[in-house]
């Protein structure tokens, strides 16, 4: 039977919200964002920056624009991703290419046994936490990744099925 | 050396324009749509849908909406990737899902050897398409993906450093 890794990762990865106390390292979390730096993104713009949170108390700081401050203090990793407004062509298609380099973020880590949460809620305060990092106005929060490594416990999750989503002409 | 099939698949992946005369299986699509119905999603709303086209004629009746017609009309399935508005929380999030959604669209492709071009030209006319498809206004085009099987060579492509990427705090 021929084997789909890449489509194995896509249907076992899940949102992890509890992490080992063990240490990422430096190479995997290079790993982790070369994956994100070959997203597909319109006109081959590459819109996305990021910032590597790596030190608790900077993380401990982040805590207060987010009400998933539990998740991020037991990560070990934040990184944090951008849209750079300059090298946004049409919006909508800038979004989707984010969204596109976060995917690739979340299958590299799963690859690596590192569990990822994408946290889009910390977007509702992205100015703040844009205002907070002293930011440049080009650069607009987009969502934060915790990184940490697997728990042992798996999670279950659930998607609709195919045939509500297939629209017939 | 250990191996890294989803990383590899990531960086190896490219826009392929030009396909083999060779018919996709109607697994294979099912394979690349359930790979999309498995992105993770702002509040697990799911916002995708998905409209499959193999018909010639009909993919033909499409070109008129893009200045990619050449793709499209060498391509073999197009598969046409909608926001369902009904199923949308906040906007940029949703969208970003819809990115997401089609990475993983691309990714479970390329290892089936399906060539895939996410055309997001065509979006430009996005209430063209909707209204010559009879959509429902809660349907939004959100990219047009053309699916053939691989050619023979293969395509480089580029991006920025990582080290340009990383914004240091």
């Amino acid at each position: 039977m021929k084997e789909y890794p890449v489509f194995n990762a896509i249907l076992n990865r899940r949102s992890i919200r509890d992490y080992a106390d063990e240490q990422i390292k430096d190479e995997e979390i290079n790993q982790i964002l070369e994956a994100g730096r070959w997203a597909p993104s319109a006109k081959n713009l590459q819109p996305w920056r990021f910032i590597i949170m790596k030190d608790a108390q900077r993380i401990e700081d982040l805590c207060q624009f987010t009400k998933y401050a539990n998740i991020l203090r037991k990560s070990k990793v934040n990184i944090l991703i951008f849209l750079d407004k300059n090298f946004q062509g049409d919006r909508i298609k800038s979004i989707q290419s984010i969204g596109a380099c976060i995917q690739n973020i979340l299958l590299a880590a799963h690859e690596l046994e590192i569990g990822t949460c994408w946290i889009g809620e910390i977007v509702n305060r992205h100015e703040k936490v844009e205002k907070f990092l002293n930011l440049p106005g080009n650069l607009e929060l987009m969502a934060l990744i915790t990184l940490g490594k697997m728990p042992q416990e798996k999670k279950e999750s659930r998607r609709i099925p195919l045939e509500e989503l297939i629209i017939k002409e």
